[in-house]
């Protein structure tokens, strides 16, 4: 197990979706960083469901501050923060504990930790465990933002419906979407997507989608090839997140089919700075920042847990079984993972920022 | 700087396009591994240009073996390999050097280092690099090969045209490409693919394209969730490699459109073992192989290097200026990128499986 | 700030001494491994003061456990671990806040964390944060029990008083050891101590020692030269225990004045193993175990916290000031200190043995 | 193994004793360092036997740089050096290839690399190996003393005679220190010294010694505790060093038998700077630089090779024998040591101050 990531700054996560609480220690923060419960408790909210779109855990997913935090800020040391479980249905899982789940780690985790691992909810397997990474990643937003850093995502196809994309400076837009419970820009096509996921919960099924992310004054330089390019930290926090399985930069896989004269961004002066007239890769070059925004594409499977019928197999017996997935879960869950791709960029631009810049980059000037 | 990846088993990468040496070190290999210089030096020509499609850089690419290696078996002690440069032409460079290629790391990689890299042939960032990567990869594709992991990769797409994808049992697909300067799994997808990048090469163009990789023999259990999920791990060693923009796992974007019923990999008993009727999923679950075969499509961005006028900017004056890239450069690199996928892969799979079973895992057995 | 430790097995801590809670993060144990809530208050009471000692600080320190224990046993995923405070007197500190304790690290803390550090009883730089290490080490302790590796720390010296030295095999010492509050191999040698301490309180002083640990049981062949040497791992957690000024592993120091035939351990065959005749170099050689009992020597610096007058300096006024160090402290922390150099070599061993032999080598045999 | 060490700024090393070469990569440099080759060819011949001690491998050892260097500046990128091996006698080793010498890591080689490693004059665990830290070294004690730091080490002990100790401020000794083949501050020590590794050679023996560092010039503020404290990192690097057996830091073991009154160093304000009277503590407080100069001594432990018969195992035969260890040995190296730990030292700071004050903070001023 690696649940620890960065290297400057770091993330360690912890906790099963049925256990006493998940959390996480945020580690090599700047001191002096405000931490506003307000905001908080706020991020926390947008990782929960929609109402309207699910039959939500009713969480309250309350932070609690367990070290490192003092009058208010940030004191340099690591940061413990735990949510504490509650209304949890372990019995939903024990009629069903041997059969395991198509799309799901039951089969991957039984050989890894040898049926010793919490069952319950998917244990630490569970989406919930990105409630740790979402209070950890509420700091990093935060000390970013007082560096004039901004990091939005919003949902750009869901249920085979697309938003429109991010424009090419979509500050404005990032603040647009801070408190969206239903990340789209082009209204339209949030409530198509929200008609297809309802479609798709009648149906017994569950559909996927693509999150756009764009980060707006990241600074150019930043970035540690060979091997820590820009490209690889941010798709290794963003591929360590449950169900995503695509990641790209820029056009992405669409650059593949153009030719160089098309994908390359010309370059040229405004206002005595260097800019690129397009921003086709996504502000990374040699896994640099250039300081255009950083444009990222994340996919989303579907939702794993349906009630449809599946086949499977029963551990116990060794037979192939029916599987039909009761208990509480999801339909879609693209609209709650934004708020979590949002946490795990702050988080790597926080490290990156400080490895680059040293530990008190990020500290606000007095 | 990070030139180094890896954990138990680790690579580090040294060397400038133009400078005396490319090259890297091998640590935390098992003892006993054979190292074969003809299988090495293949290996190294397949990442060499194809004389049909190129001015390629005419590079013996001779590998010499510093340390590491005793009797032509691994030490278990690190490996330092290096490749003399030789043929170096950076009169070519001198003439421009102050202007910025576009879609190259000139601008990021003066920002980086305030002037003093070696700008030749594109220094550090140059795709000489993956020279030393692929003289690691060749002792961890040899040591995976001993047990029965084999990898390989196709050009899945070039210059918009397609190949077929791998069959669900890609293993003998795999051993059939192992020696071919065009991987390609349908020869007129090869024809057509060659004909777009010499279309292209007239045009003073370039075109880019996808790999499809895959892994037979992987056991089940390898990933270290939450933040080293074997998605993770692999992405970030594929987005180290130059040019490119997007990773996607199994079924990848496709599987955002898709409702759970179809995404799911139905489970099944085959022969006493679980297996997945479908693998959309590419082979991992949870961030951990589940014993399917593994599934990657890289997405490459056109070759930067083009002879065709592109808008810049002059560094030295501070104005807008055009920029045609003279010298020798490649129409299209995909098909020498992909034994760098290959050599990628292998590596982290030496390591994630070296942490899982411990240091003597790719010990051969005596 | 660098709160985390180790490779495959890894420890995070955090906390403050007068926050809401301490404790750890304990992460890559191996699933299986049993957790008993009785040992594990044994070896937190171990590290709790002696009463007749000192004025000790009347925590329960009463282990939670949020995750990562399921049925008893470890799960194979994080164990987060805290330890609520209580009990705690910050107006104590206020007094003297802008004061700089001797031999604390007040001052250093004042440069790296720009005055947001909470201060209070040391904040993070307090002797409380190992209860987490130690919570952590209990866990590590029993897994390696389970292998037949025992670990024992005694007190080899404290106020000048020495204890005789462990002998050639030490292991029912060892276990001897266990429970012991105050941790001395020779009876007439920990009355001399205590008197010692008893002595120095009563001067509003204090003392140091010097702990002397040993390992039974650990296979040969652990050990990752050329950096990760078991010297290098073991000295580099135990330089992060508090107070720790030296470390030397075998004869250590005393090895630098002998000659080469006198320092040398002979080697000679012992029913059919290699053993050596002596044990001068603790077990180690090239960085590697050898199969002989590892010993270690720790120096712990005399508490810095006393009650007689010290020069310092008012960071408020800028000013020399004498400082009276008031409050609640120990006049000795050699003896509270044995059971965290039990837990923090335990932690490096677990660490090393799983890197060496794979992530399941701790589980316990079915 | 483990043969990269550093975060930031990172050294990695190969070779073995009579391979083809040693060497190492220094990863993270900052840009723009002067890189002397007169200075790098001074450092590498202090490391070399001094002529009139022992019988010297006659080595020129003549330092290429492969990469990171372009018009005599460091780039940024990874620096390979390489030094060739020549003067190799492997037949002296075949006679004995058998029998383990004591000492020496033959046996736990042979557990750890099942027989793999190259046996010939030690291997990769060969003293040599220092030669690719001591390159890298030059380069960091060169960007360090751009930034007013100056590192040095003396031999406070060699053979049971020993040197007066630093003064309290020795920026001046570490300067005259710099180019002395035998580096010692008392001259009448120095010649005793030399008599008794003399007179040891003369007996078939050899000696050890201690060496005492100091480092001035350090800023306040540089440590990452909780884990990576000034004195664990600096003592992981140095026991890393073969035959390094103890490290302490200021008065070390010392301390042990002091009381906390007159071990803490009180503060005071010197010409409106906060210093400490004395400098019990070697310049670290909780772990973190406090401005004073570090002080730090290691012990080595004599040369394990000696002619004088000792009892050994003969590993083809399983029986006892004796072993007189033939060919070129030192029986001393504690005077070639001293440019290792100088060398260490400078690597480990180089990587702390990246980490605290980021990756441009050694580069020089413009």
């Amino acid at each position: 197990m690696k649940n620890s990531f960065g290297s400057s700054v770091s993330v360690t996560l912890y906790g099963e979706s049925h256990g006493a609480a998940v959390g996480c220690v945020l580690d090599g923060m700047a001191p002096g960083i405000s931490v506003d419960e307000g905001y908080l408790a706020k991020q926390m909210s947008l990782r929960r469901s929609v109402s309207s779109l699910s039959t939500p855990r009713k969480e309250a997913d309350k932070v609690r501050i367990l070290s490192g935090v003092y009058q208010g800020k940030t004191t340099g040391t690591p940061i413990c923060m735990m949510i504490e479980n509650g209304n949890t249905h372990s019995a939903d899982y024990a009629k069903t504990a041997d059969l395991l789940r198509p799309g799901h780690a039951d089969y991957t985790a039984r050989i890894k930790y040898h049926g010793y691992a919490d069952p319950n909810g998917g244990g630490h397997f569970s989406g919930r465990i990105t409630a740790g990474l979402v209070a950890a990643g509420a700091i990093a937003l935060t000390a970013l933002r007082e560096k004039g850093i901004v990091i939005g995502t919003h949902i750009a196809a869901c249920g085979g419906v697309c938003d429109r994309p991010f424009s090419p400076d979509p500050r404005a837009e990032l603040e647009a979407l801070a408190d969206a419970p239903f990340a789209v820009l082009d209204e339209a096509a949030s409530t198509a997507m929200q008609a297809k996921i309802i479609e798709a919960r009648a149906a017994g099924d569950s559909v996927g989608g693509i999150l756009e992310s764009a980060v707006c004054g990241l600074p150019a330089g930043v970035g540690e090839p060979w091997f820590d390019t820009l490209e690889s930290v941010l798709s290794h926090i963003l591929f360590s997140i449950p169900a995503v399985k695509g990641v790209e930069f820029g056009d992405g896989f669409a650059l593949s089919a153009m030719r160089g004269s098309e994908a390359n961004d010309p370059f040229r002066i405004e206002n005595g700075a260097v800019v690129t007239s397009t921003n086709r890769m996504g502000g990374i070059l040699g896994g640099i920042s250039n300081g255009m925004p950083l444009r990222i594409r994340t996919a989303i499977k579907p939702t794993p847990s349906i009630s449809l019928s599946q086949p499977s197999v029963n551990m116990a017996t060794g037979e192939n079984e029916e599987i039909s997935v009761v208990g509480r879960h999801d339909p879609a869950i693209v609209h709650r993972a934004r708020v979590v791709a949002d946490s795990a960029i702050a988080l790597v631009l926080c490290d990156m920022l400080s490895l680059r810049f040293g530990t008190d980059y990020l500290k606000p000037n007095d």
